[in-house]
């Protein structure tokens, strides 16, 4: 697999696809990764095929703050699903933390093998679980979203009270406002 | 920083400070780390002072499924400390995900710089909240305690249905039952 082409045009390249093996690798990260209690009540659902994306993308809720873009037009999809599901049969003590964990877990991992994404957490659930058949004991948690980025991303840092929208600029970068280190440690 | 020598004994050595800059280095992958809708939220303490390390120590509850160990000894005990808070006059429409997201990636730099550390979310708030003096603004999610790591911790693979407490073996090495890949990915 070899690094996408700088491009500024948003998402990504839908024709570079990823493998079930590369799937299956990134959610053996989120396998391992910590749970409360070391429950594991984390379940996954991977898709690369086309016609199975196809009915994930409708789903899915775009950069909200964008909002002259209605998310990515066909061919500039992404080219693989996860989906993050808690087990309910698995009784938890805690928050649910762990799909978070389990989640950053699996997008360094996709970062390390040169993919972008996006973790989506504004999904029509009911939706997606009628596509997929996705049985009632599993709640959907996540989406992450993956392929070969066609979009440049940078970090603005910011002043604390500043704006934290993200945006395009003319040369569809895509920038990221993020506060400064020493706005978000405290001093006490 | 030299890796610690192996040894089975628990806990970390205390003796082996981590550094501030060490510290801000691990808060700066918090907070490029992504949030719900950006906003942010994450605030973090640092600690590597022996004072204020003892100060927080003992709010904390270790290893709940090992009963017949109390945590770490004195000299054994973390040597530095992230606790990640939440602040309220930030206003989420989501639900907290944002810092097991942030925790991961700090977790994964400290492994990176040869640390080794805990998740730590059965925190007595209220507590850590009056020793360190924490503002009534900033909600307690999450400690994390760091240091040279002095046990070994090793990864089983297990059945299904199987136990999934982790446990010390005579040799204080630490095991983490984990099911298996084929167990969490769903077939539909």
């Amino acid at each position: 697999m070899s690094p996408a082409p700088a491009a500024r045009d948003g998402g990504f390249y839908e024709d570079l696809t990823v493998s079930q093996e590369t799937l299956l690798e990134l959610v053996d990260l989120g396998r391992l990764s910590p749970t409360g209690g070391n429950k594991q009540p984390l379940k996954f659902i991977i898709s690369w095929e086309k016609e199975k994306n196809e009915l994930i993308y409708p789903t899915l809720a775009w950069a909200g703050y964008l909002t002259d873009w209605a998310g990515p037009e066909a061919g500039e999809r992404p080219a693989a699903y996860i989906i993050i599901l808690e087990d309910k049969d698995i009784n938890m003590n805690v928050p649910k933390i762990d799909f978070g964990i389990a989640a950053q877990s699996i997008m360094l991992g996709a970062a390390e093998k040169g993919l972008g994404g996006c973790m989506i957490y504004m999904v029509q659930r009911q939706k997606l679980r009628e596509v997929l058949h996705i049985p009632e004991k599993y709640e959907i948690l996540m989406v992450l979203a993956l392929g070969q980025p066609k979009e440049e991303v940078v970090v603005d840092e910011i002043e604390n009270e500043a704006d934290i929208k993200y945006w395009r600029d003319n040369n569809r970068v895509h920038h990221v406002p993020k506060r400064k280190l020493k706005d978000v440690v405290l001093e006490l």
